[in-house]
């Protein structure tokens, strides 16, 4: 990439964190360093919390497309996306406007996506209950993303809901997360444990390596080095603690070996991790969602990012909440804001 | 305590790195400050090795009785068990020998335990290929502690083994990790983790935080802060993922703290570990063997302890293992052995 990428920060929901934790990311030189970041939100409501909050980056102005953005660390340029009710949306409180602009930057952030008008996406967290009272059928950022982005190929335009009307096709996004120089997918996340157990078939878990090969691929790593998490307490040492391992995990890492994917055996998770972090896989596969948030939020709590892969952008998020509790007060911690955008640069670079 | 404790030592298989790294934990001065630590070991190997792996801690010197010892800097102070095939005993190889000499250092130890000339055991690590060799019927550490510690009170003296012989009675291990300020209990470890879901049962559960409560009040603290760990993603959402929290965690800990203790709700396991490390819990209990160990390990590989508490001796331990492919070349890092030779003195000084 000769110049630098153009990072789309959608401010989440404006009640909440997001909107302080943009601006004092921004406030750090270092992401104007690597990139030009527009936010995509509201321009007035940005105002307020930057009052508010006592957190500035610079003069608010609007501009036209992101592409016009100049990347001046002294200004904070934000595309602005009209939604109602944000001269009067408090902090701290659930509502429908909320969520509604927190889905329509999301949507804007999208369509600029597609339109080749940002390299990729970064999100400030959402609020459910409030996406609820707006009425918005999504369940989180992920599906919304998988919607959005997946141009709609037949007459209506629709989309996919929680009613399932228009269904998206074809997108299959794929979580990431980074710690520090540890990367994990996983396998499954939102199941309960015992429904994570039943969904690790050889099938499956084959098919995931190869998901992740291809995903790492295109990102970048020639010949990902990948790590496979064991289920069962030092990999079920033989056979003596569960036979997940044997019948499971073992015959599918094998299998994707003999197609030339550098993935391991499986290892005891209480080793696989800290491997990761010392640099002898690229990656790991996580079996289910604990399995891979214990070791990342453990390691480092708030230097933890998402990314979704999988989507025709790139998009990286923060892991953490809208913390109602204390938005709008200049508390919120803007280090994995940061963290997020420059892990889509990150990604981006090793891409190209 | 007035005057420091009197730290017994192990030196584990002789054949792998446990003596170089009692020799180096003892090369840093920090433990001497804090204990009088005496090596429990052979003395002929102990000074093989220091020559071979040019790891030394001082004149290594024999002490008929450990409360003898003066804590001399200077001196590597040995309490002298007689073991065959010393002389000959290679690193990193497999042997009967090796097995016996470890089981009869910690046996002694025990003894030395029970008789109140140490005050807490910490123990190396020991093979249990060598001591399955030797004819040693104990499974692990804990086994053999569990079984010697248990005085004996029938005329045979006989002790607990693999075959059952001369059962221990009352002895009832409880297994505890502690990775910077964070410390973990486990609902249960060796299980599948199919067996250890089928294991969380409201009764299993009260009684554990029972336990966990007695053991931490006994170790000095007063009113002990226990989070307890979740099962499913997000400690079920509400129902969403699972139901064991609603039907045995939720329960549990409500009656345990109906009778005064101070036990959380389940907590998300991506959140409850990283607020024991933030000083908000005093421990925290894992309901899986991977749950905890993630947690710790991922945080800190190298600078886990573990504890044994629950029988008449506390002991400590690292929490690797006997590395024979690096065994006597100098190379092990010691940091391990002297973090738990430290955490006993930490535990022993919080309960006087």
């Amino acid at each position: 990439m000769n110049k630098r990428p153009v990072i789309g920060i959608t401010l989440g929901d404006p009640a909440g964190i997001g909107p302080e934790v943009v601006l004092g990311a921004l406030a750090d030189g270092d992401v104007y360093d690597r990139c030009i970041p527009v936010v995509i939100g509201h321009e007035g409501v940005l105002r307020r919390v930057s009052r508010a909050s006592g957190v500035s980056a610079g003069e608010i102005i609007t501009v036209n497309s992101p592409r016009a953005a100049t990347g001046d660390r002294s200004k904070v340029e934000v595309v602005h996306v009209e939604t109602p009710g944000m001269d009067d949306i408090a902090p701290g409180v659930v509502s429908a406007e909320g969520g509604a602009a927190a889905n329509a930057f999301i949507k804007r952030a999208c369509e600029l996506g597609l339109a080749d008008e940002i390299d990729a996406i970064t999100t400030a967290p959402i609020n459910k209950e409030s996406l609820r009272a707006a009425g918005v059928e999504h369940i989180g950022h992920t599906e919304m993303l998988a919607c959005y982005l997946d141009q709609p190929n037949d007459a209506s335009g629709s989309f996919v809901t929680r009613s399932g009307v228009g269904r998206a096709q074809g997108l299959s996004p794929l979580t990431l997360f980074i710690t520090q120089n540890m990367r994990i997918f996983f396998l499954s996340r939102h199941y309960s444990l015992r429904q994570a157990i039943d969904y690790i078939t050889q099938q499956h878990v084959y098919d995931f390596i190869r998901r992740v090969h291809g995903a790492m691929t295109e990102f970048g790593f020639a010949d990902p080095k990948i790590g496979l998490a064991a289920l069962n307490p030092h990999a079920s040492d033989g056979g003596q603690f569960g036979t997940e391992e044997r019948d499971h995990l073992v015959p599918a890492a094998r299998h994707a070996r003999e197609e030339g994917i550098d993935v391991s055996d499986p290892i005891g998770a209480d080793s696989v991790f800290n491997m990761a972090l010392e640099g002898r896989f690229d990656c790991v596969i996580s079996l289910y969602h604990d399995q891979g948030h214990i070791a990342a939020k453990t390691r480092d709590f708030h230097g933890t990012v998402t990314a979704t892969l999988g989507l025709p952008v790139l998009r990286t998020s923060v892991d953490h909440g809208t913390a109602f509790d204390i938005a709008w007060q200049g508390k919120a911690n803007p280090i994995s804001m940061k963290m997020a955008i420059l892990a889509a640069v990150d990604m981006l670079e090793k891409r190209a």
